[in-house]
């Protein structure tokens, strides 16, 4: 078992890698959680993501209780791990990134209280989504302290329970999935879509047409049955 | 010839790393198959293609008909399959790119029915095109699920002898060639040109200068001798 | 201590390598510098970035005296030596970084005599500085030999106590940090700042929200006591 | 001497895949060439110009005249080398670059005869210019086949004695110097200036500021004596 966190940790840190290759984890920001049984394994806080090592990350109990940390006394854990857990807990996430990719915050300035679009090939890499499905993303409002969004995420995941993920505005994405690789796809998915909808809205397009379902603040259709929660 | 298709499969797995730092194949989207002899490779689908192994790869006939499947009892053929064949049975193709890029499918919201250039070097660069040529790519309507596209994919084919691409609305492309070289060729000019078009449109220049000559629904003038069909 | 200047011109080369890639120091422009104590290491000026060896690095004093020269006779010591120790002696910076990114040149043509945003996550990687602060940066016009900067320089730094950072109309950035960890993450935090405030003009989206806290030419609130001063 | 061809083949291939990276020569397109002494190291034509090998070299004398070829008979040399030479035997190049970098590109489609820029850092990395200066390349019309662009290139170099660059309307640009270091950096400030030039149109801002000294078909006033000529 002290092998699989130790993998886990490595594979945080050859995730944070790709994802700072691809703008998500710049400035020492975003993250990267992976759960593992009744234990999740998280990044410390305000290190260079592109450069950690497997024996620096943290692991916590589900309740946020700390179980195990790194030996070097300077290194506290990720300032996500509580909004981590709300995605963990509330829809039985086996992984969570925060991204600040510029694309998830120019999403942000461009819609208001939901981010939306519908009829684009990428919706379907969104679990419980198709092709005509209007996808939704709700949009928090940032605060000072990245801890006091707990509550306005946890309350925006129940709200809109087919999202996988919610905007922050002004600041990033917290996106999750059953396992490291639907988390990963989600990211990847959801990324070009904020990309391809900010693109849409500077040469007029509109980004929702006409007969797509709406899929905001009603029950799921295709329940993420999948999910290990 | 076990060999071949080993090599074959290595292939698919390079190409598609290749195409996933260009963001083609990103979200688990997008894929490739390589035809050897009166065989194709496919990838599996759904899956992260960055990071496919050659192990995983399916083998089938050219009528659709499964010859080999990897020992993962968990992936399925590429459901762009009935797809890639279209390209390979009506035009001879060795190689097909299925491309998710940004600039293809924002490429489908600036044009209706026709993608269209002329006079860009890289026209050059799709066989049978010359400099002047007014390059045409048909445009089909994105379906909700992919194998519902094979029709129109077909008669686009059929009405289009000199393209080696076929848009989809909102979803992407397929793009072809007589070898793999020839498809990655093709795939490179064609992302360029949609990109070059995207960015002209968007300045307000044309895509298409008096004079070019039109090649759409005609017969082709330099037929692609150098396909093995 | 020979090993240790050894080690910091292999970390100016490997952050030369990854800031080349970045975009910030392509042809032969920009560049970094490290404190070792009393002592800077500085890379040679008019060379590939990319493509430095830790052996053809310069070490310089505080004053800039030249302590230590590479073997060839045709490497000559960077331009913004100079400018470079303005921010160790005045901030007692431990790293110093010069890029020439599109993003802030083009932050210099969108903005008068200052560059500023309010409410972006990304502001917070700047030491001393909140979400929802007025994060501001000096413009300073550019001259045309690069030593004759540094009079506008130092006035620069001087008047914007909090800034870590001094942009240079035309011409880029120079972004400073209490060690080379502290430099890279604010070059980053800045990188991303300038580009979405280009893109947020370009929206019609203005930088500043009302209410966000006046930090311009007034007395730093946090001061950055971990500097090394 | 042998040996000296084998290195200039292998410099050839490593920047092929550094300017592939950068979406120079992508589609086959672009290309590069080296001086060595008398002799002229060329790419073949036609090629994936990231996956070339040493041993697929053309060797050409400055008059053209093919001296060395690879074993295998499908490879031709480049369709450029027409035009290598005019930079080489005109200018006394030590190497030259072609690009079809979409900045270039696009940069032909923002200006009529003369792209020109002035007081922009990146236009002190072109040999001979000060801040400044009016920065002025020309452009010359693109042609069906390439070898027929020869004689406009060669108009346009002696028409502009102090430029390191022609461009060639919607295909790309010729870009040179001394040696590979030289034309390597010219390359990358040019296309810096490029791209940086299409995006201050898109924004509304003038490029050449008043005041710029004027550098149009006049005689160079910092004649490039470090040139092999």
């Amino acid at each position: 078992m002290a092998q699989e966190y130790q993998d886990a940790g490595a594979l945080i840190c050859e995730l944070a890698r790709a994802f700072y290759s691809l703008g998500w984890v710049s400035g020492t920001g975003g993250g990267i959680c992976l759960r593992d049984g009744d234990r999740v394994v998280v990044a410390p806080s305000g290190v260079q993501k592109e450069r950690m090592r497997p024996e620096e990350m943290f692991t916590i109990a589900l309740d946020g209780s700390l179980l195990n940390r790194p030996s070097d006394p300077a290194l506290r854990p990720s300032e996500c791990s509580a909004l981590f857990l709300k995605a963990i807990n509330l829809r039985g996430a086996g992984a969570v990134i925060h991204s600040h990719s510029i694309h998830a915050v120019m999403a942000t300035l461009a819609f208001d209280a939901e981010f939306s679009v519908s009829h684009l090939e990428m919706i379907k890499g969104i679990r419980g989504h198709a092709y005509d499905d209007r996808l939704v993303v709700p949009i928090i409002e940032n605060t000072a302290r990245e801890c006091d969004l707990a509550e306005a995420l946890e309350e925006a995941i129940v709200a809109y329970p087919r999202t996988h993920a919610v905007l922050v505005r002004r600041h990033g994405a917290y996106i999750w999935g059953a396992d490291w690789i639907a988390a990963k796809t989600h990211a990847e998915c959801y990324d070009y879509l904020f990309r391809a909808a900010v693109e849409m809205r500077r040469a007029g397009i509109p980004t929702v047409t006409q007969g797509g379902a709406d899929d905001a603040r009603v029950p799921t259709r295709r329940p993420p049955a999948g999910y290990r929660s």
